[in-house]
């Protein structure tokens, strides 16, 4: 073998892997920067049970779509904490997203303001318990 | 009474008239600056049916809740597409509202986006019923 | 066999008979008073695919809940079209029930109403696809 | 001014205030009469978090919708109960609608009514879950 | 009367007999088998605030469904944790049904598989909250 | 470099690029195995406008979720049948996926059975339209 065949392997190879590393790593980069500790206890919480699930969500929601370009990350947790508030079945994960939001830029304001919205989208009740959602994570950030 | 007397029932009175119109007035404002000809039509057919139906989305959702301070028209927007995407069961309510968030500043990639972000919350079937709205609404605005 | 044992024998039989055909007639005669028409569509509309569950629409929801004594047929029916137009999913259910609400005593007035108040619960997209449901049907009726 | 032109300003005021005033008053009066304690405590828990919404509870739910005439308040809860229990995810706003719903003229035994009712539109798990909001409730008033 | 018709009033009788004492008995077997204690526990419950509901309970999803010979009772029972886990408002229904599929031949790792592949349809909040359900329940079953 | 550095350097390599390779071909092996043709058209749909989301729906839950060994395809096509008929929102991937339990193994008879179940779990409603759209997937297939 020629080196300029090695190296060649050793490119396509070092890409590969980059880019299959990179899908993980990304995610983990991505969600310390968006959840924090919030963030490592989720998947903390899945070692034992679920691993791959651990996996999936540091690859998929971290490592491809909060890693997208096409929208910037205080857009992306305003989209998420609206459609977590609207649904009103995932108060855990909502939390985290809350605390998310709060990590990349969004006031204690503007929370509550999408809040107050989903009022008018998933009625009255789910924005209440938004609110209380809030409640409990600025209490805990104490702001 | 004397004219300060006077003046001070008529500014009240006019701070009351004012505020009461400014709702419905403020709303239709709001309702014509997000939605356009979309909204037009949802208000123009309640009018037979249910006329204060009408009237409570002029005065609420847009009166009170989108002319508020605390969150710019493009965010709130992307809120209320997220949401009505994660919940799936309001498909003309979501062509609406893909319409406003174009019309207040969103583009046609973060639509996209937006869509693709609610796989992660809502499930696959969620995204793909939210893009095939876009798709009708990108297709109505020739984009 | 002597003819108190089976006189005995067909009373037990009866008796069950009587029961067993009780929930299935009293289904029937229940379906009819509220649903009339539309209601007798979807069961023919299943005869073919799934007979047992027209079986059991008769049997369950018209047999054994529609006929319980505790709550009048029209309060019962403003139960199912508020839970039909919050739950937003299940809009041809929905239009059956809107034509049960009226056949039951509803007004078209009340039918309104109830659509309306579930923008509080429910959201507004929620109320106005309730709205749009129940103007198919009041044009049906011709009201 | 003439006495007349000033009255005629005064009693437009009025009447403007009067409106204005009656929504937030006319809801709190709506808001006492059906959820009792229970509602002010809700109110009470937004004071600090978002006043705006626990103002919006009052005008827009209890001042603009509970006071319309076109339905009976103890048809209203009706509605709320069942939509509540067949959406399934908001259990501390079912609980104050019990209450709501006893205190404007429904007994237990319709309470349960609706909830076994909704075994059919929802699912027995809502019925379940709304049958355990029920007792908890049923507990607390000690009926 | 004639043999023949005795016989025949006797098979008749036997067969509703049969079928009507099928419905309740057939129930609680199949309750037994499949939900163990935690379904007596749920009909226990009931016992003081809806004893129909329990009746229902066991003769409709368990007399009538669960005991129909279509489907096995382990794809009956990945079916209802797949729904439940979707549906996301059921925690309590979840956990029973997660013994029950554990009862009737799934296993520890086959319930994991639906809860990862719910992501897909329902979303991460939805896999993540069937995950916390299954953790407790193996817990409980020291599995 | 040694021939056994290399061989490991292209080991490594191979195997990352297989992996990487094999998520998006395994994805669409998949897709083709359980989805066929209906599949295919959902990718196609998406091309122009969204063509990172068709990428993301053959890598992640064909190309990870279903090639998963630890539940069989036809488990698996069981618990998305049951899902999306349960949620009710997302008619167009329940007919996929009704095509996809066909295809995997399923019986005509067997998806009935989900459906009916489902009624326990999501009301009525969702169960007929559950029916009635595995009535429009039965006759596109003539069977």
């Amino acid at each position: 073998m020629t080196r300029d065949r090695l190296e060649k392997v050793n490119a396509n190879c070092n890409q590969s892997n980059h880019y299959q590393s990179d899908r993980y790593q990304q995610g983990l980069r991505k969600l310390a920067e968006i959840d924090g500790r919030a963030g490592e206890q989720v998947i903390e919480s899945l070692k034992e049970i679920a691993p791959d699930l651990a996996q999936y969500i540091i690859e998929f929601p971290f490592g491809d779509i909060y890693s997208r370009p096409g929208l910037d990350l205080k857009s992306r947790e305003i989209a998420t904490v609206a459609a977590l508030t609207a649904m009103g079945n995932a108060q855990p994960q909502l939390k985290v997203h809350i605390h998310g939001a709060l990590n990349v830029g969004c006031t204690r304001a503007e929370i509550v303001e999408i809040m107050i919205q989903m009022a008018v989208y998933a009625g009255f009740p789910a924005a209440l318990n938004g609110i209380f959602a809030a409640k409990e994570v600025f209490t805990e950030r104490d702001i």
